[in-house]
């Protein structure tokens, strides 16, 4: 499918349905409005969805992976080859995103997308690799426009083979080691503010660390002048090929109707792309958390959206989506399953 | 058992747990400290129960139910009858509460404290009525110390009885129409705060309404002059027998080395009462959520607590306790189940 015709898919939340929604809200037993953000996150997804009450399980995390050219800068406290032993981690399930998941009853499918590090093939293990990383962005572009359609394409795909067997809420996950650079490159180009300002410690970078990282931005939006008005050159000149496979599968969950809930700081640059290429896709996203990684509110500023939560976490994979798909099937619950005050025999507002 | 008798067993946490907690999280597949609120909470967890990983599951919520003489000023927004018509309603399963602990997979408690409707006796209502609803605070004090004193000792037997049937983890919740009223009187009495800051709007009371409870908490503190060093003092003065009640599961759980999940505005009112007869207990305790009544910020800088998280929730029931109780469990499996760098053949930081 072409990249236009996907984007064409997208459409506007079912407003008949927000308003049902809220209207049922209202007549359960509880003071109206007293459930906050539970009650308009229901609101929401029964806007997505177009169904009241909505359906949000089976829910798929997608954590796509890649490495980027960028390390050689020294941006990361971690080496590159972490990428492909992480990657491992997962199809083992001893990591966080995997406690995490099980925790909330959702399914943690694992891409590479562009893994550097020899990864064997499993069945278990979503091979989409375009690359073996990407080139280093404070020399010169990350991928080819290509490679970037391409990553992107396939994203759509997984997610939309998981959306076709049955998957109802979607979150996004990464790992990459060196990924918190293009993604803060990315926040930069789009919101104009200066690299110093989206540039954060990642996994725990120094204080020269930070100033590496800081001068591997500045120069990679220099040296590439990504055009903000143009979601793919941004991705192609200072992005990386899992942040192209997370905004694939976010089209796809705005273009067939299910949630997609947003981790952390590398999910919300990849949100940042797909909501450049397509404004329509903002109302089908919900931020999971606030991370601890500098740079995030001012995306999700950039975003106008609010976080479920802040549990000061910085770790990426998909783990605060995790977290947050269980509030959000939370809501959903509310509206299918509590009483309403005439079925209670319950007497209302004096 | 005598109330100076539970307290003499609380106990401060286990430091080696908590320091062994903190290492095993250092070593797990993460940067150090990239779970944020997840790794605290694991290691507070860990000092409280002195087990690594700790056991949180059985989850029990207390759903505490009382009336208030206090309606009679015209504080609530809702008839009194909705107190017992509410609990008929935990009862079938169709209040928020229940929604939310069959989410989580935690199970309720229903305890009558003090409600003035009829109930007829059900095995599944627990039946602990002390009196049919306080006195009116604004004239007399809402009970007498022994009441108070029976109320505390009651939901201490209640939430014991529930642990040595294998309860690991407590919440509180509560149901009693007018009781953002008292605890808005026992926070202002026990923080020296004006009861103009104390008091919200509860269920949502009119301008009007507002000024009726500031001036009942105003005239609840100059006639009962509640003694803010004394703790079942304040509760009997200004408080409800459900608040008792939950004072008593809050003892029981940090007498038995459980934690204890803290829901909104009326069960905090509750922890400040618990603290206030033993500061032994704060430690215990992890408030949930911070809440949309006004007041409930200044109620958890006293108690010295950060809530797990902010989702704009004013319901009670233990709502917001249910979701956190969620928060806490994963972070102990997180603990408990992911790997460390060892074991997954992951490089650690350069």
């Amino acid at each position: 499918m072409e990249l236009d015709e996907i984007i064409r898919q997208i459409q506007p939340l079912d407003e008949r349905a927000m308003g049902q929604a809220q209207m049922r809200q209202n007549r359960l037993t509880k003071p109206p409005g007293s459930l906050g953000r539970l009650e308009s996150l229901s609101i929401q997804v029964a806007g997505i969805t177009g169904q009241i009450p909505p359906r949000v399980d089976p829910k798929v995390i997608f954590v796509m992976a890649g490495d980027h050219g960028v390390t050689e800068e020294g941006v990361s406290a971690y080496p590159s080859e972490v990428t492909a032993q992480m990657v491992l981690n997962f199809l083992h399930g001893g990591a966080a995103i995997n406690v995490l998941a099980r925790h909330v009853g959702a399914k943690v499918v694992v891409v590479d997308l562009g893994v550097k590090g020899p990864l064997e093939p499993r069945p278990d293990l979503v091979s989409a690799k375009i690359a073996p990383g990407t080139q280093n962005i404070a020399r010169g572009p990350a991928m080819s426009r290509d490679q970037a359609l391409q990553a992107v394409l396939k994203g759509y795909e997984l997610a939309l083979a998981e959306i076709r067997a049955g998957a109802q809420m979607l979150a996004t996950g990464d790992m990459g080691i060196g990924n918190t650079t293009p993604a803060a490159a990315i926040a930069a180009a789009l919101t104009g503010r200066a690299p110093s300002l989206c540039v954060g410690r990642g996994t725990g970078v120094d204080d020269s660390g930070l100033l590496r990282k800081i001068s591997a931005v500045e120069r990679a939006l220099v040296v590439n002048r990504p055009n903000p008005q143009d979601g793919l050159d941004v991705l192609a000149k200072v992005g990386g090929f899992e942040i192209g496979g997370l905004v694939g599968a976010i089209l796809a969950g705005a273009a067939h109707r299910r949630p997609v809930v947003v981790d952390g700081f590398i999910s919300t640059a990849a949100a940042m792309i797909a909501v450049r290429l397509s404004p329509l896709v903002r109302p089908y996203l919900i931020a999971a958390h606030r991370s601890k990684e500098q740079g995030h509110s001012l995306m999700l500023e950039w975003l106008g959206l609010e976080p479920v939560f802040d549990l000061e976490m910085r770790l990426g994979e998909g783990t605060g989506a995790a977290l947050a798909m269980s509030v959000v099937e939370a809501s959903c619950k509310i509206l299918a399953e509590m009483a309403t005050f005439e079925e209670a025999g319950v007497s209302e507002k004096l």
